[in-house]
């Protein structure tokens, strides 16, 4: 692969995907320290850069491959973008997604007139559908991230940025299979070598990570809130780009992550799902090697279940003391919960969710402990409110975690 | 006043303020059966239109007026638009909230540098006070929208429009004390007469909307999720501009503000505060009237408190059976709840909440009703869900309404 293969699939996909923004976040660059720059991937159409890939691999179809159509598997965003942009063109796109697949996904990818199969309960098992698929129907697998054709439109996100921010110092983007950063390394360090290239992972899915760092990895727990970086190991296309052009991989943890996409709500209203939110959070937990540096964070989606968003938030309140849990013992006489309601009132503090439970705790069988979910203004107020409670004679216990409800 | 008042604004501000997107939504087009175009103005940096007017004001006072300072009565985005653009100009300002301000807002504001009172606990108490300190201390009063120089700089947003949708047919932008219909609806009758203008109140605080139609208002319940549009009555200033230039005023109920800012947050991965998503819900409420035709959408701001946001989604997911609550009697013997549980595994829904509550409910002392919320894909699972549980003998029961907890 060379950079010319980049530059092409930048003149073929122009005008047919988003040339998403990327701008300057005065806050998120005072937070942290460094001059903060957001590529705006989760702009595009199907609210990803994996558009890019697929549209550069159907136009570099024949003819006959195009009449005969693609086939990939995925039940993420390259489903999407293979579905979207094979209608667009009018290449039938054949999607292949494991059985235990939310009807959502489902639904997202056939809105945009793909045939949908599901099949398989194990990853091989789907693969070994699709690649069967494949052969009897001679259809064209689109891979989601280990194919020289997608790589090299991810990488145009690269050639954007350099066009976007020209004195960028740095930029980090999130590796799951590694076809993203493959492309933008390559386009960026054969472009401007000086250019930092950074890749970010999670904890629980570190495979290039761990092998860049010349270590061994040991699959983990499964589940994690950048689904859409799950991916067990790089590819073999991807990992040798990775290995000659990226500068660093990263590792951060789940809550870092759910932390980013709780500040990208909040200070730049804007929507990232996991993968997407992870180069905030590789910035914001090593802060100090990019002080005063000018970085571009690539919001690669924006694809996020609004039932997992709306935890993140609530999870997040819980981390910044908005809603916080207190246990408090009561007498148990008629009247003693309207006493403790009413100070809690007069000291401004909203209840979200309240159980009154006597048979379990209290300190005798005249007591009985209430459970309080409270909204609050932050930490302060949380010591405003137990230091008010205690001099009210309540005995009151803050408790921590963030397993407040769905 | 006169369009040659928004142009000298729009000259004023320049360079100054975000000349921000207006872009088409593709699905919201689809959704709707018009060409939808959005005006993001929550992407200013406060996060508001609101910074057009109290910049264009602040640029507009004399070498004195600066040097004494600016005074604003306001706990919301008025209040950081001008502390905002005072502490760039190096211009004091001076912020009065009512005593019940949540700190959030007071620190919001501080942050920029601006003093801020917390005074009075009804609106006349802290007007008065706000008053009384403008002129002992000979402070410019920036009223947040019945003011000539206020009213100018929200016009830009109608210029910024014609420019960037040249053919556009309508226009929707909230309305509360009238300062962003007033202008945009002179800039853009004055420019383009053809093109539609109107405005859209919420049920709660709709007296612009009621005085339009020539009917008298009642001051209904004074909570609503669209804040920013939250007026009692519109402005002696911005009143002759509604009447003279607006060509309808729409009104709309708080569920379709709320649905509207999930919908913004699903499908456009943006942020709108209520009133920011009032526009998406007038027009979605009124859908036939504009079929075809190209309508802009002004998301006025994005500013809302991310615990409401939480809430908005969680009712949205009930709204749309993503979360669903069943009663479920079964019998009260070891085990019962692990059978149940597990027919609702195979029907692939997971449990988010679940009380078992022997006391009351039960058809009988050796039965008991099991409270659950439900993860569900829509509202053909659900009605899969009590199909199947009815097959295996089980009473279940849907309940309906938002009320889920926080």
């Amino acid at each position: 692969m060379k950079l010319s293969d980049i530059h092409a699939a930048r003149d073929r996909i122009a005008g047919r995907v988003e040339r998403t923004p990327c701008a300057r976040s005065t806050t998120l660059s005072a937070i942290v320290g460094a001059q903060v720059y957001l590529k705006f991937e989760n702009h595009q159409f199907t609210a990803s850069f994996k558009e890019r890939g697929a549209l550069n691999c159907l136009l570099m179809l024949t003819g006959e491959e195009r009449r005969r159509g693609v086939i990939a598997m995925s039940a993420g965003n390259h489903a999407q973008a293979l579905a979207c942009h094979g209608s667009r063109l009018g290449v039938p796109a054949c999607i292949v997604m494991p059985r235990s697949t939310p009807n959502v996904k489902v639904q997202q990818t056939r809105v945009f007139g793909a045939e949908v199969h599901l099949e398989g309960t194990t990853f091989e098992e789907t693969l070994a559908y699709t690649e069967d698929l494949a052969r009897a129907r001679g259809l064209t697998l689109v891979h989601p991230f280990d194919d020289e054709r997608v790589i090299a439109g991810q990488g145009t996100v690269g050639l954007e940025i350099l066009e976007q921010a020209p004195d960028v110092d740095a930029i980090i983007v999130p590796v799951g299979g590694g076809g993203l950063i493959g492309g933008v390394a390559l386009a960026v360090k054969s472009t401007a070598p000086a250019v930092e290239v950074s890749g970010v992972q999670v904890e629980r899915f570190s495979a290039a990570h761990d092998r860049f760092h010349g270590r061994g990895s040991e699959p983990g727990p499964s589940a994690t809130v950048a689904e859409g970086i799950a991916v067990k190991s790089p590819g073999r296309k991807t990992w040798p780009l990775i290995e000659a052009h990226a500068d660093n991989l990263f590792v951060v943890g789940e809550t870092e992550v759910e932390q980013a996409i709780f500040t990208l709500l909040e200070i730049e209203k804007t929507v990232a799902e996991g993968a997407g939110a992870a180069a905030l959070a590789a910035l914001t937990a090593n802060a100090e090697r990019y002080r005063g540096r000018k970085v571009v964070l690539v919001l690669s989606g924006g694809n996020v279940d609004m039932m997992i968003l709306s935890s993140v938030l609530q999870r997040g309140l819980v981390r910044s003391h908005r809603l916080a849990r207190l246990d408090v013992e009561i007498p148990d006489v008629p009247g003693a919960l309207a006493e403790l309601t009413a100070v809690l009132g007069r000291l401004d503090s909203n209840i979200v969710d309240i159980v009154h439970q006597r048979t379990f705790g209290g300190s005798s069988v005249r007591a009985t402990v209430v459970e309080l979910v409270l909204q609050m203004r932050g930490e302060e107020q949380v010591e405003q409110v137990l230091a008010a409670l205690g001099e009210q004679g309540y005995e009151a216990t803050f408790r921590s975690g963030t397993n407040l409800s769905a």
